[in-house]
Formats: C-alpha cells, structure tokens, sequence
C-alpha cells in the first residue's frame, strides 16, 4: 500500500563486495555459536505457524496449530498471569489507576512505595537495579535462607541469562580457560562459552540415576581438561535441572560445593527453577544456604527468573543474581558490565519484587494469589506426571520422572535405519530427525537432545509439560501414535 | 531485623585463593574498558544522594540534591511520560482494564490488536519481537523514508544499545579488527569495541565548524589505521550528535555514505535522537533514506530507541535495528546472537509501536498527545538555547548551539594550575577535577568530555538540558558561580 510513494533508484553499476558474508567476514565463533531452543527446528515451526494463520493458503498440513514444547514459555501455551503481578505492573506503568481504578489496598501501597523510591517506569534505574528493590530482594533471600543476603550483591538483570552471560564474561579471559558444565545442559551456557571463546568442559549426569551428579564424574572431566592445559575456572550446576528435571539432594549440593571449593571454582547456580519442585522428600536447597552452612569461602553467584516458577513472566524480562564470596574488585566489574546496557527494564524489575515478596497472609491480595498459585503449581505437578507415565510405555522410550523445572528428557532407542538415514541428510544425531518428523506430522515442537549434549550412542528430546490440563493428554496420545508410526517407518 | 534467625558458622581454618581477583584473574579487555556515563563520578553522585537521603545523618554539603546531567534521562528529572504510552502499555500488561476503565477507545482497539497478535505482555516472543509489532514498524519507517522497509530487517531489542553491541559482535572478528567511531563519541561505541578485543579507529569531528563531519578527516583516519595493518570493517556516524548535539547536513550524509562506499565499511547509524532536532533548516534525514536515494549498496544497520525523542521512556529498555543491504546469513547470525538472550521484553515492544505510530489526528487521543509532545519539545528546545548561550558568557568557556539530541558539550580553557593539579591526583585529564568539584559544590553532575574523547588539549563536559524549565536558569547560574570561583582557586 505504500508502494506509490516509495522513490525507486536505478542503482550505480558498480557494486561493491559486502562486508558481512560468511564465512570470513562475519565473527567466526559466534557462527560456531549453537542455540537449538531457538534453532533450525523451531524457525521451521515459526514457519509452519505462519502457514497455518495465512488465509490465502489453503493449509494442507496435517494438524491446525503449532503446540510450542520446545520452550519453557508457559503464557504462550495458555497459562495465566497471576493477577497480583500484573495489577503492580500496570499501576507502576500508569499511575493514574491508583485513584481511579479497584485496585486491592496493598497494591496501591506497594506500588505507592515503588514510586515514591524511584522514577517510576520510564527512567533508567541505577544499573544494578532499584536500590530499594535490591534491599528487598536481598531481604527475601534471607528469610528463604536463614542466611544473611547483602543488597549490594544483588543484580537485577534483563532475565536470569544476561546475568549468566555477565559472569561467564569476566570469567573467560581467553582460549584458555574452562567452565565445566553438565551434559545434558540448558544451551545458554555452552552458547556463550563459545561466543567468549573459551572452552566447555563437560560432565555427565547420571541418567541410570536419575540424573544424579556423582564426584567421579566432575573429578574425572576436570582431570581430563586440565590433562589438555584447560584452565578450568567455573561450575555451572542447574537445580532443578534443565533439561532434566532432576532436584538435587543435599548431599548433591555439599558435594558440588566441596568440589568447587577443593579446585577453586567459581561456583555458578543456576536456580532459576526454585519454585517448581513438584515432589516432597527433596525440597529446594539454594546453594547459597549450603555454602554457608558448609562454612566454605566458595565464590558463589545464584541465578534467579520471573520467567519460569509459577509466574512464568518470561516477557517481561527479569532475573537476578546474587553474588557470595565474590571479592569486591570482581563485583565492580559486574557493575560496570551491566552499566554499559544502562540498567534491566523498570517494569521487570517491580515483578522480581512480586516474585519474591508475594502477598502476605493478612493482605487483601493473598486470597486470590494463593488460589491462582495453587491451581498453577498443582497442575503443572499433574500435567508433568501424566506425561512422563505416558512416556514410559513407548516402546523403547525410557523417562525420568520431573521432580522439578518445566521438561521432560526421554531417553528414546531409535530403528538404525532411523540413524542412518538422519546421517545420509546430514543431521548431528537422529533425535533431530524424530523431532522433525514429529513437528511435521502433529505440529508438535520439541528440542532434539542434541542440542543438550548427550552420552554418545544415546538420544533424546526435551519437551515441556506446559499445554494446558486439557491438552495434554491429546498431546501424549498424538506423540504415541507418531512413536509407533516412526518405529513402523524406520523399522 | 532477620539478624536473630540468621544461622552463624565459623569457617573452616583453610581460605582457599580466590578465583575472581584483578589484575590476572578477571577477564582484562572488560577490566581496560571505560564507561564514562555511569562512571567513578556517577558513582560519586549516587554516593552523595544517600547521604542526602539519609536522616541518621545531619547533611553538611553544600546542597540539598544532586542534579542529574550526566545522562539523557528525562523522566528522572521530571519530564512526565506521555499518557498514551502509558495506557497502551498499562492495559497490554493488565488486560482487565480494557473493559473496566475509563480508556480512550483507539487505546483499547490498538491494545486489543496487539493481545490478539501475541501471547500477552508475559510470554518470550519471537527473539527479534512480535512479528506484527516488526510489521509495524517496518510500515512507519517506509512513511518516514518514502523508502520501502521490510519487517525481516527490524529487530526489537533491549533498547538501541543491545542492537548496537549485537552488531559490533558480529563485525568485530578479532584483534586485527577496527571500527571508525566519531570523537567525541557517545562511550557505548569504544567500551563495546574494547570488550569485543577490537581497535577503536577514532575521526575528529570539527568542533570550529559545528562538529561537522570532513572527508579529510575520514580518509586521515582510515589510512592511518590501515598503515598500522588495522582491518577497518565499519564506520558509526551519530546524527544528531552525542555528546556533540549536531545534526548532519544533507552534503555530510552523502560524504559518509560515499566514504563507506568506497572503502567497503558497514555503516553503522546511531539515530536514537531522530526526534530531537531543534533547528528548521536541517531536518533529520535518516541514513537509510540517502543510501536509497544514492542509489549505493552500503552495507547499513540503523539504531532507533523509546529512550530519547519525546517519549524519554528510558525504563522501558526498548529499541530496533533496522538492516539494509545486508547479507541474509548475517542477519541470520544477528537473528541467532539475540535469540540466546532470547526476546527484549513485551511491553518495551509494544512502547516502539507508539513511538513509531503514535494516535493519528482523527483518532480520540491526538489532541492530549500533541499538546503533551508539542510541550515536552517546545521545553526542550527553549532550555537548550538557554543553557548554551549562558555558557558562551563563561569566561574561557566555548559552546556549540545543540541543533539536537540532549546535550551540550562546552569547551572550557582551564588554568595550567588546574592542569597541574589534575595531573598531580592521578586523574586523565583536568576536565575530571573540574566535574568533581563542580559535583562536590553544587551537586551538579555532569561528565567530563575525557569519557567521550577530545582532541588534545582541549578539554570538555557533557550535560543534558533535561531539568525542568523553573530549574534550568538556577542550573545555569550555580554553574556560573562555580565556574568562576574554580577559574579564581586555580588562577
């Protein structure tokens, strides 16, 4: 429609080579850099998504919508906001609502108290964040903690991971140097150690238990990286785990922590999964508690999220970290890395506050906050249980239970005229070829294992259980039925 | 308060070294790296303001706030968001208050557009945004240019400076890699290059000629770095200027485009103050539209943002890219850096939509936003002439007109006792002590011109014009009263 009044201009003859081409002229380790959450396999389901909404193709595809597993997202597959949160957004953002509108009391406090301490949404904050919510959220994590938190060690980010990509930053100082994370991870990790240009040293969960994390596994990857000359410098431990779901026991967590103490590593805990632990007898246990608790000097920073949890608020974009142990000089840093991306959004910051410092049992909001919390968390437990057991009766598929987070990793044995053909087109690993094939034939998307890592000679795929309660069980009957089909297929 | 429940351990005899400790074990090119806008004064500053703020102490310093010019960001010091921002943004986020308050209709039918168009204000959107918000912004750009935009080419991000890091990471392969920045220049351009390894490959703007832009310069600066066997991959221009307030004549626009051209730079356009230009005869002409209208393939990335302009929506970190004429497999590889930070935040997208189409004049919200844009600019513009004609009555004191942007950056002759002194304390360069002192005495802080880069000898600050109107004369006068008592103390 605008094309009458677009000028239109006969370029010059001479065209001059372009500066941005592959392979040389782009940044050679971010090309290297993979991402599957958001790789080839979900830009194909974006496409298929497209497809399906386009009037003017008549759509031939064999399902009528894309249902999203590949990502833990849970407002873009139907769960609802929690209505406390978004009333102390909304009022933050406007402030004209306080007088005009039927906001509960607190909330009009809350937010009168965020206001009177800042400059309300539209101004940069101090770039570790709000000085009254870093006091608050340092005060929270010492109620969860019992163990004193320090406002100053509090970061207040754009999401758990530009938290994760500062540290890793002023961790990596070159080729040399290692971080040891575990296999199967959240590719955050492994992306940005690539793009710092230093090295992935890998150690294996233990799938046969559960994913556990033993001490000969950590011992014999960093034994083997520093064999090559790695300097290793870092942990990275997810709890609950991500893609695997797992909670780590106590003696888990003293055993990571005595390990980074006894190699000096930075220890990296990413606990962004804190409030989704879904079973009784391995409640959640920060990282920073046990360190103390251990008495150990190990330089501790714990990742947190509004994205995951029961908020599942990953759009606003918010997270923090909290260093432990760090020395000041290095904290400095973090400061000034983060100030040159100015500060994290206001709005995101306001519901860290939600997250953390949810309505109290005598506050006009809690009502309705516990009920709407309530029916999130139990569902999500339900959906989690019901997947899994479905999971388990595929043939040759094998599933660890979710004992927290949003996914499920299924192990999943595959035909070897399935391997060969995913290795006659080129694919990495055969769960690509499954993940693929699924999407196209039930518009269900999920992340092949390998874009995790995984043992060699096993495959995989994460899937949320994140489909509303209504959904899930068509979900699981869909997958089954391809399962067979593929095995038919292939077999 | 918590401090009785806190458990207390004693540590275990052995402190094991720590990892994260300067100079040697903290990543060095961030350690080298300076940000001058959030640098050791605005530190400084923050320190004074609690201590302002704090009632345990009775205050003895000279003033009774500290006064915000080290950074353009309006809402801090005062300047009122505009209402329609704030409503779409408000409503999109609680959704409730579509058919529950007292909202404009083309408010409730823009907000219900974009509910339908996406998950909510809660859920990750597509890395690059909303697909519609793209397809939005895409379509008010080709109305600007008269120049067809495509949405594949914008990229919503976590304000322009997210965008601009992502690009520089993407040109800047290793150590033999240099970018041409402006000097003086706006510090986000040499701390990101120093991060990323890369050279800093600086040309002159002339301060005599109105911080104008010469070939001359241009080509001194890239055969100098060439002969020093840099790679110079690309070029940033800022129109207007930061910190240096100037807005590009047509004939400069054509040289830069021109110059690129000819020596195969990507060219990297910093337009965030699009919106703030205060003189008639040079109209903002943006850089895509005269690379179109030239006929020229160059190679183009062009950086907008809700933080300045009118909005000054600072807080709600929100920008885009806009490509042109470059490769798909580097947008691809843009496409795939900003995916592991995953989105910028929802609301924030949904705030460039009405930067970009703000309420048309026959819709029920023009009349309050023109008369809250036409007061905001009108306001801007009357304290920009103000402010830089009272420092052209400073003895020693030499200030360009600000045709744009929100900054002032007077040249001040310092007496060689303060040169002396300047030295004496360690600091780069005399324009620091002259800020401190000017901080120290009046709580004024503004950044010395060292932080953005001077030639030789001469020696700068910047500061905004951004305090309310019945403050900016008060402003004007108490750094009148200190300029002379410094030029007085060191004479």
């Amino acid at each position: 429609m605008f094309l009458p009044r677009i000028a239109r201009h006969i370029s010059t003859s001479h065209v001059s080579p372009k500066v941005l081409l592959p392979p040389n002229g782009l940044n050679p380790t971010l090309q290297s850099m993979d991402y599957a959450v958001r790789g080839a396999l979900v830009q194909r389901a974006d496409h298929l998504s497209r497809q399906l909404r386009d009037p003017s193709q008549t759509s031939s595809l064999p399902f009528s919508r894309i249902v999203y597993c590949n990502i833990g997202n849970p407002q873009s597959v139907g769960q609802p906001p929690l209505t406390f949160v978004r009333q102390i957004i909304s009022a933050f953002a406007y402030p004209n609502l306080l007088s005009s509108s039927h906001l509960p009391p607190d909330v009009v406090s809350r937010v009168r108290t965020f206001l009177d301490a800042s400059h309300g949404a539209g101004a940069y904050t101090e770039s570790p964040g709000l000085p009254l919510l870093r006091e608050r959220v340092a005060s929270a994590i010492t109620d969860r903690d019992r163990v004193a938190s320090h406002p100053e060690n509090i970061f207040l980010t754009s999401g758990a991971s530009e938290a994760v990509k500062t540290l890793l930053s002023i961790i990596v100082r070159g080729p040399q140097d290692g971080v040891m994370i575990p296999i199967p991870q959240y590719p955050l990790y492994s992306a940005t150690i690539t793009a710092l240009g230093g090295v992935q040293v890998q150690y294996f969960l233990d799938e046969d238990d559960n994913w556990s994390l033993s001490v000969d596994q950590l011992n014999q990857s960093i034994e083997a990286a520093r064999a090559n000359g790695v300097s290793v410098r870092a942990l990275v431990v997810i709890n609950p785990g991500n893609p695997t779901g797992q909670v780590l026991s106590r003696k888990n967590i003293e055993d990571v922590i005595r390990f980074c103490h006894q190699h000096n590593l930075v220890l990296l805990a990413d606990e962004v999964y804190q409030s989704n632990v879904y079973v009784d007898h391995k409640p959640f246990i920060s990282f920073k508690q046990a360190v103390s608790q251990l008495g150990l000097d190990v330089e501790l920073a714990s990742f947190h999220s509004v994205s995951k949890g029961i908020m599942g608020e990953c759009g606003l974009r918010a997270g923090y970290v909290e260093l432990h142990n760090i020395d000041r000089r290095a904290s400095d840093l973090v400061y000034k890395v983060l100030s040159v991306g100015l500060c994290s959004n206001a709005i995101g910051q306001v519901a860290i506050d939600t997250m953390m410092n949810p309505p109290r049992p005598d506050e006009p909001s809690y009502d309705l906050y516990r009920s709407e919390f309530d029916g999130i968390f139990g569902s999500l437990k339900r959906k989690s249980i019901l997947l899994c057991n479905a999971f388990n009766t595929f043939e040759g598929v094998t599933c660890n239970p979710s004992e927290g987070a949003m996914y499920l990793f299924p192990n999943i044995a595959l035909p070897q005229k399935a391997i060969r053909e995913a290795l006659s087109r080129g694919m990495p690993s055969a769960d690509v070829l499954y993940c693929l094939e699924l999407l196209e034939e039930t518009g269900i998307c999920v992340v092949p294992g390998s874009g995790f890592g995984q043992r060699e000679g096993t495959l995989h795929f994460r899937t949320t259980f994140l489909p509303p309660e209504d959904q899930i069980e068509q979900v699981a009957e869909q997958m089954r039925a391809f399962h067979h089909k593929f095995l038919n297929k292939f077999s």
